[in-house]
């Protein structure tokens, strides 16, 4: 890859995710589509094609800096789909001018799905959730703007036990909250009304990657007639599903399950510490985005729509 | 209730009981077997209606030291139920002779348990288990002994984590143990053979109930294809549910669950520590008892064969 | 079948029967116990055979004044299979005890089996019924008589609206009433604890005769995740099913369904308007009796133990 | 809202429709789409921005005047979505022209979704209904011309039988009728090879909303192994849903449910009488529409691709 | 094991089983008891003790002729378990008493079971059958004998095609019957009033073990809705599951699957053949024996009643 | 239908697939486009109407040939929908273009929906197939090219036994073969990671068609918790379907299932040999396309985007 041609400004913000200075998955994104704006302005390319292979060599030198995330490749996918044409400036203004789209969206997208999600919820209902998601917490909020009383029952969501942040959100928020172990989800269920969770990435097969846990409590609130909503803005859609390929389920250290001082009295024990698992589409009602709510089984449409079909990636040599 | 022909056998035992010095469902039946079994030999009745109303005296005295342990009045109506006769020779005979069989079944009860849960389980088998059971245990130890090697996937239990003795026995049985959170269960029963767990009582209606927890793992095996076995001698049958009544679930403390320095960043949160929660008999593939196995629907009738039915307890005034 | 032996007695009960001056499951049940024990007592006989044969034959002459009645046979089989003995004496006095006995349980049956499903009630708790049942009705009365405070949804029960006798005798007690129509039974379900019904007769197979649209309900309760108890005294027990029988589904008038002037306006339809329908055990979380409650694939071994297997029949000839 | 651009003839079909002399979905919107073909026709606008402004405030000025019905916004969402253009005459040409397609589509609507649905049909089928549906008579229809003979189940549908309108259809076109009792219908599952209903409005995540009753009726089909389709035309689609708005469900008269008399007789009791209720996709095997067959979790799509998304209406001031 | 007090008798019988002279379940197990009888009737025994050791003694001998048949053992458990005294000739007499009376029983078994299934066919009903078992064709036979017209579906049962012989034994009752390959059971099943299917051996929890392929039918009986029923007599309940021992399946030949020419063109694969699978009581709606029908959950209490418990085998040395 | 003007090529490519000389689905579909590129290459057509007109008769031609294959109407579809324009020039540009397309795709076609399916496998994973899928084939060779170790399940299939040649396929691929009979598939799910089969044809409510026995084969996988894949090219989608018109099941000769000296010796049965079977989306996991994975519900969508909605299709005269 020469990346003789690309801007200062794509180094920059390539390094700053690589660091993690830039991060959560809207600031990654949103910087890649800035470094990619700016390549195309700023670019001394003179032809087309020249044009859109240093946007490509742009796109992969910044994925190459977080191979796992999923809102970088979105990114890229939205801007260099989009940024087509038959002379330098057809490609510039098309880069420009979805750069600024993609932007726009996503600033208003957690709202835009917020005010969706509590759409969904009815004064006085009761909510279970799991981990903390700030979609979640965007649903309950425009609900809580529009005067519905909420309560909600928090799983505390071992073992980082994301739940304590959620219950202190929703605390602020003047929700009444009762926390309860995660074990603890089917005794409660009879008392809720959703379940709304929400995701890490989601498959183009439907199926939702969040914290583990999610996908039994999803089996759970099925049996128990509980409906399950799932939030996530379309920057969680994971396109590279689309060929068939599983969403990678990160291990985490074993010293969040197990503490040194435990383990020695136990013995030699293996830690299995996974930090999502994934739930079938038929356990989902509906995934709540930014563009409305769909089925789980038709948002690889939106997916399509959105971000094109994985198999070859913008950002690929032709 | 009058005391007076109270053997101090009986007041010693039921003190020892109230103290909690005499502890554990077994040890604790056994204690109530003797003192009715002192009471019917000692006693100076002169007649059958007389001792028979001195062991009622005995027996209901014994049941107020501890109004919610199953195997206190569990060990009254065995000895009870078959401390009958027209003479006080007769009674005194059948009680004696009833609280001896009583605490022999009681004392070879584990390892026949154990025995018939091992024949259930075949080498190279992985289990998965929740919170500690002597009676799973006893089932791996005698599978162990029969030359099985066998896996466990071991869930912590929160907030307890009596997973963390299960796990610390299984592995001074030899067994290889992976720890992993509550929640990741479903994630892993795809590698497991039978889901095994113990019980605090089981109801008239075929339901289990057992560590918080349990019906949530019963429903996602079910899911899953995984068979679930409850491991439980008899003296965990509780025919108080004959009439209807369910099994009082204890509610403990909530800084189990929420230690004081997260309250008070949360916040003002309800928190709620079930200690146990309710399986439904259909995701129960057997009950193993030291009796042998059983449907989980059939268990009401060794309930009454051993113990009676509820309606009317044999220490109730005629 | 001579009947020349029997004693007036058998011939009025047999009558009033017939003529449905005697009606009840109840009152005709204890009527036919008090028709045997008349016989056993003035009989003529010699010899403890032919006693025997005299209270078969009035078995059997009592029995065919009503075919399809489940209470009648049950007195019968209860009384002969207990009325037996080597000497006339014998056989006279196990008539006359078994008689007894069984009027002795049915005169409290309904209070006994009330208790067992009000302590299934927990305050506050909302219930669903269809069409009208006195065991129903016992149970909540006895809840509220505990100080109990119940709602109910009350389906109105097509074709004969039956909801409108228990809605108004749930009202006398003091529960809240919502009367709603059968259709719209699932979309209350989330508010309900427990769906309580009746039962015309229950067979070995554990399944349930109410009612048409019970199972209909059951199944839905069971998708929603609510309880489905049946309050039905031992008195439905049917042990002609021990045999494989299937209970007949009594098919009742056009007209209950349809009058005549929309029949006019319709044209010609066929009505079918079945009396009952048949819901299977899987579907049933309990049968409460006035023996206590049982898991309804339990329910044979109490049908066996009171009223003895079908296949032979004690009014039978050897 | 300034209506003083709008042409007599809005003023004229929004007053129809208010007073209810327009009625039925097909007619209101073909009125809404005249009106508005009408406004872009007859228009003083000089400049196309001011003609869209127009549209806008025409369509605003329709919805006014029946805020629940979904045939009125989808027509309003269908012309608006495609009169667009930079010029007065392009607003023009693509208003009429839509508005022409539009009504075209409209008309054979019911006859193409019919044939759709016939093809479903085999000859000697049976299928079951609730309620009474145009659009499954449609259905039925075009499998009668196509020579098929077909016997139908018909549910009354309790409070207000419209199952005798329907009964009375199917026999017009030479149907055999069975009608049966709501509470009925699982009884007579086992015989039917269809179950076929309409719709009142389709929600984006796939759930369907008819008659009460539908959702019940589908869950024992589903348990029984009849399949459920819906054959409802894609003006049923409501593309308000998309943004989380639940379709609200009317709430009727008691006195449908309850008469004076039978009330009086019964005491104080609530009767709920909902219209509607919602089944959830998973219980419907397809939709038929007259754009072809889709599942349940697809009709977003073509709501998407019909009518737009809901976020932001078409009529909404940019 | 000390042989020397047998009679001649045991040892003919004993040879006659091993040897495959005397073969099926029945004939087996009327042989058994017969040698048992022959046993306590010639015995030079002078205790009752003495005898007793001997009875044991031969129900060892005759067991190790073929461990695994179930019939053989239920023999010596029936009689064994009731020949009981304090005398030689009390033992002598409950043995010959206990032997003629099983014998009795086993003699009449087929046509009493064959009644009782027969009393679930309606006239008309269409069942369908995998395998070949005597004890479903008893069903058929006693049903047609009763006038009904039957018909069936019989699925072939690879590998040996015994659904070939049910075939023709069901034409020689005259029922109408069409074969299927066994992959086309669900296709059929809609068809179907009822599965019926015989079975090897019933275990202690309920399960069924059957040909091959009996699970899977199950399953999907189910999900179709179609009612499933074992067939077998109570000869075939497998006491020895009560201690939590599985049923052992036979894997037989690989020939059976794969004719040599095919496995020479196919090249080195794997041949499994088991003969057997278990199904969950949860997919069958009764089992019918000759004692009547019960629930596949309630047959662990018959077991007991007429072969005890497993764990204390009669012959075993106390 | 004037067949004046169609080229040699056109009815050299009809004869050669009516007579069977081309054969398979890829075959026919490239022989179709290569003759409607003829027509529209060499044509004498001088106008764009006569050409599409011709272009009409070509495509119902070549339809003539073969009445049930799917992949021929598909090749006319792709083609006729995409050679639109005004001129004849155009018309014949986009034939040439569309028809390259579809022969470029359908060439890569099994190779791209292989490496999508090989994503979804493991190392080390087994899969269950039934019957003979060359997509099923492509899934595992590029999973064996991407170096992964796998074992195969696989059902013999009756009646013709085609996993005979995909067992002898998997072998030479190097993968592990266990055969079983097809009634075996229950007992070895536990042990299977994924069960992965063909089609014949996907409709439009999400359905599959594939060898009979692929229905309860997903049935009893779902109950086991095995996921179930469908691999099968885009060209197996049938846009007939749309309209409601079933995929017509092909009933085979008697004589696969029953040789002729079996049915002698069993007497009058009738053959049921149906060559397919139908299972309803909610069995399956995903469908793997060389377009990428999809949801069975979902799939609708790309059948209109490849080939239009059915009810109006594009060789119809206007």
């Amino acid at each position: 890859m020469d990346r003789g041609a690309l801007q200062p400004r794509v180094h920059d913000v390539a390094g700053a995710i690589e660091t993690m200075e830039t991060r959560g998955a809207a600031n990654i994104a949103t910087a890649t589509a800035d470094a990619l704006e700016t390549q195309a302005v700023e670019s001394d390319a003179e032809t087309a094609p020249e044009l859109l292979a240093e946007l490509r060599t742009a796109a992969r030198f910044l994925l190459s800096t977080r191979p796992t995330a999923v809102s970088l490749p979105n990114a890229c996918r939205y801007v260099l789909r989009r940024a087509t044409g038959d002379t330098v400036e057809a490609v510039r203004t098309n880069a420009v001018e979805s750069a600024a789209e993609f932007r726009a969206r996503l600033e208003t997208a957690q709202d835009d799905l917020g005010r969706v999600g509590a759409n969904r919820l009815r004064d006085g209902d009761t909510i279970m959730t799991h981990c903390h998601s700030t979609d979640v917490l965007a649903c309950v909020e425009a609900a809580v703007e529009d005067g519905k009383q909420l309560s909600a029952i928090v799983k505390e969501t071992r073992p980082r036990q994301q739940g304590h942040i959620t219950a202190r959100e929703l605390r602020e928020l003047g929700v009444d909250v009762t926390l309860v172990v995660d074990s603890a989800a089917r005794r409660y269920l009879d008392d809720v009304d959703h379940v709304l969770v929400g995701a890490d990435a989601i498959a183009a097969d439907g199926s939702v990657v969040n914290k583990v846990g999610t996908s039994g409590l999803a089996v759970v609130a099925r049996e128990r007639g509980t409906p399950i909503v799932v939030a996530a803005g379309t920057l969680k859609l994971d396109p590279a599903t689309m060929t068939g390929n599983a969403v990678e389920i990160e291990m985490r250290e074993e010293s969040e399950v197990l503490e040194e001082t435990d383990r020695e009295t136990i013995g030699d024990v293996t830690v299995e510490n996974p930090a999502f698992d994934v739930t079938p589409p038929r356990y989902i009602d509906a995934i709540v985005t930014e563009r409305g709510q769909f089925p789980p089984e038709s948002v690889v449409t939106l997916m399509r729509e959105l971000f094109g079909e994985g198999p070859t990636e913008p950002w690929q040599e032709p």
